[in-house]
C-alpha cells in the first residue's frame, strides 16, 4: 500500500503503558502483555507498529509507555526514533496521554491526524485494518470529526465498552460510517445480550482517529483543567520538557479518553472494522488463536501428550509430559509455574492479586 | 527394642537395585524410587535401613544394588560398612541376588537367618513391623522353614502376587502363622476380586525370612544350574571375587525368587503383617499418604491454590499457582515437568516408555 494522500497527515499514537495480570507468569510488572510474543515471533507491540508502518512512516509514529518499560520498548522498536518513544511520568489512564500526544503532533503539523491504537491487541487481517484506517482517515480529515474503529460483537462480553450505531451518514472506501448514538461501558450481562441481539452496537476497542486540533478542542470543552495542564506542558516544550512534564502530568485527572471526551464530544462516528480483531484477554484466547496438534493441544516440540486434549503448554525450558489431562493452561517460567483450567483462565488475575496481597513482590 | 536372641543370627538383605518409571520426572534411571524422599526427609532406602537397625545391627545388614547406583547408596547409608553394599554386575531379578546373599551370610554364620526386604516400600508402623519380624524369625529359626510376611489385601489389585493361606499351624508372638497353600502372580481382575472377598489370600510384598542354608538347599533343588553358578562365585570369594562375579553372575537365570524357589519349596509359611505397608506404586499413592491442606491439596509452601482441589504438587524450585484444577499430579524438576490426572498416574510409566521410544535418553 502506497503512502498516499489519505495518510499524508496521519500520526500513529500507540498506547504501550498498560500492565495486566492475566498472562501471569509470563507477563510481569516489567514485562506486560504488549511485550510478550504470545502469538508468534514478534511482541504484540512490535506487531502493532509493523501493521501501521506500510501507511504511516516511522517518523510519524509515537509510542507512549512508562519509565519501567521504556528501555524494553526502545529495544523492541529499533526502527522508531527514540525521542518518539515517550515514558509517561505517571499512569493517568488514556486521556492525559492522548492530550499530550495531540500537542506533540500539532506542534509538527497543524493538520495532523491522530490514529490512536492499543499495543496489546491482535489484528489478524492487517490489510483490511489498513483499508479501514484509510476510510477513517478520509472521514476524519474534516475538522471536528472523531472516528472510532468499532468491532462487531461476537459474544455478550461484559468487559468491553459498547457504541450504539446511529444514522448511517456515508460510505467511505466501501465502508458505511455511522453517527454514534451513545456509549455504554461494561454493561451487565442481560444488557450485553440485548446489545448483541440488536445488532445495533459495536465494541469500542480503543482505536480512534481525529485531528489533533479536534481532540484538544473537545478536551478543552469537557476537561478544562486537564486541558490547561497539558497546555502548560506543551508551552514548556512538551515531552522534551522533562521537569515540567514530571511536575504537572502526575496531577492530571486519571481518566480514560472515553469518559473524558468521547461520550460528550460532537460529531463522533463509528465504522465496523472487520479486521480479525482480538484483545487476547486470557490464555483461553491465546489457545483459540493458535495452531493445534491432532488432539487439540497447543504445545512446544519438547513435550509429550498422552491421552491429553485441549491443553495449551508454554514451556521454553523444560520437557513437558501431560498425561490424561484436559483443557489446561500449563505455563512455566524461570521462577514460576501456572496450571489452570483453560476456561477459567481469566481467574489467573485473581491469583496474581493474591500473590500481591501476600507480599510476594518478586513474583509480580 | 533390645537386640535379643530372636535376632541373634538375623541378617537383613535389602534389595535396592530396582528401577521404575512411575515417579518420573522425579525418578530417573540414576535416581530410582528407593533413592527418592517421596514421603519425608529420608529416602525410602534409608527408611528401610532405619527400620531394621533397632533389631539388626549395621554389621549384619547387606544392601544389593547396581553399578549405576552404588555410589549414591553408599552416600545414603553412611552407617553401613561399605563392603556390605554390593553392586550386582547385571540385573538378574531377585533369585540370583538372594542366592548370592545367602552364601555371603552362610560364610559368616552357619545358622544365619536371612531377612529379605525391598527398599522402596513404606511401612507406617515400624514397631509392628519389628514385632512381626520377631515372630517370623522365631518361626524360621527351625531348619527348613521359609516365612513370608504377607499383607492383608485392601483392593483387588492385579499387579501383586497372592499367597493362599492354608492350615493355621501356630501362633508366634501373638501372630497366627499359616502354611502356604499356593501362589498366584498378577491374577486377572475377576480372580483378584474373588481372592479379596474370600479373605483367604494375602499379598506377597517381597519380605521373606529363612535360614541361608534353607534357601540354598531349596534353590539347589529347583534351580540346579543357578545354584552351581552361585557355588562357584562363593568358592572364589563371593562378592569380593569381582572377576568371577562379573563373569558368572550375568549368565545366571533372570528369575524372581518367587518363581525360582517359593512356589516349589516345602515348608513355606505366611503371617499377616499389619504394619501399615504400601508399595507406593504411583503418585496417587504418595498423595494418599501425605498431609493435605484444607482443600485436599498436597503442596509445598511456595504455592497458591485458587479453587483447586485434590492436587499433589512437587516443585522444589518454582512457585506454583494452581487455578480451578482438580485431582492433578504436578511435578517439576530441573529439566522436566509432569502434569497428570492423579487417578491415572500409573500411566506415567507409559509416557516414559514413549520418551524412551523417541530416544530422549537424557530424560530417562
Amino acid at each position: 500500500m502506497r503512502r498516499d494522500r489519505d495518510f499524508e497527515h496521519a500520526y500513529a499514537v500507540i498506547m504501550a503503558g498498560g500492565s495486566g495480570t492475566r498472562f501471569w507468569p509470563l507477563s510481569r510488572l516489567r514485562r506486560p502483555k504488549q511485550l510478550l510474543n504470545l502469538l508468534g515471533e514478534r511482541t504484540l507491540l512490535a506487531e502493532t507498529v509493523a501493521r501501521v508502518l506500510p501507511v504511516i512512516p516511522a517518523e510519524r509514529i509515537y509510542v507512549f509507555t512508562n519509565d519501567l518499560l521504556r528501555a524494553q520498548v526502545v529495544r523492541c522498536l529499533p526502527q522508531l526514533p527514540k525521542n518518539q518513544i515517550v515514558a509517561e511520568p505517571a499512569a493517568r489512564n488514556t486521556a492525559p496521554t492522548i492530550g499530550l500526544a495531540a500537542h506533540e503532533i500539532l506542534r509538527r503539523d497543524p493538520e495532523g491526524l491522530m490514529v490512536v491504537l492499543p499495543s496489546d491487541h491482535v489484528i489478524r487481517k492487517p490489510g483490511a485494518f489498513r483499508r479501514m484506517l484509510r476510510a477513517a482517515c478520509r472521514w476524519a480529515v474534516v475538522d471536528g470529526r472523531s472516528v472510532i474503529l468499532g468491532l462487531e460483537p461476537t459474544r455478550p462480553d461484559t468487559g468491553y465498552g459498547y457504541v450504539r450505531k446511529g444514522l448511517r451518514v456515508a460510505r467511505v472506501v466501501g465502508q458505511p460510517i455511522y453517527q454514534v448514538e451513545n456509549f455504554t461501558e461494561k454493561p451487565p450481562l442481560a444488557t450485553a445480550r440485548r446489545y448483541l441481539a440488536s445488532r445495533r452496537y459495536l465494541w469500542n476497542g480503543g482505536m480512534f482517529i481525529w485531528q489533533a486540533s479536534t481532540l484538544l478542542r473537545n478536551l478543552a470543552r469537557t476537561k478544562r483543567e486537564m486541558a490547561r495542564g497539558l497546555e502548560r506542558i506543551a508551552q514548556a516544550g512538551g515531552v522534551r520538557a522533562t521537569r515540567t512534564l514530571r511536575r504537572i502530568f502526575p496531577r492530571l485527572e486519571k481518566i480514560s479518553i472515553d469518559y473524558a471526551v468521547m461520550e460528550k464530544a460532537p460529531d463522533v462516528f463509528v465504522v465496523a472494522a472487520d479486521i480479525g480483531w482480538s484483545d487476547v484477554g486470557s490464555w483461553a484466547v491465546v489457545y483459540d488463536l493458535q495452531a493445534k496438534d491432532s488432539e487439540g493441544n497447543v504445545r512446544p516440540r519438547a513435550s509429550l501428550c498422552l491421552n491429553a486434549r485441549g491443553n495449551i503448554i508454554v514451556s521454553p525450558r523444560k520437557f513437558v509430559v501431560a498425561v490424561d489431562v484436559r483443557d489446561l493452561v500449563i505455563v512455566e517460567t524461570a521462577d514460576a509455574l501456572l496450571v489452570a483450567a483453560r476456561e477459567r483462565s481469566q481467574d489467573v488475575g485473581k491469583a496474581v492479586q493474591e500473590l500481591e496481597r501476600r507480599g510476594l513482590v518478586e513474583l509480580l
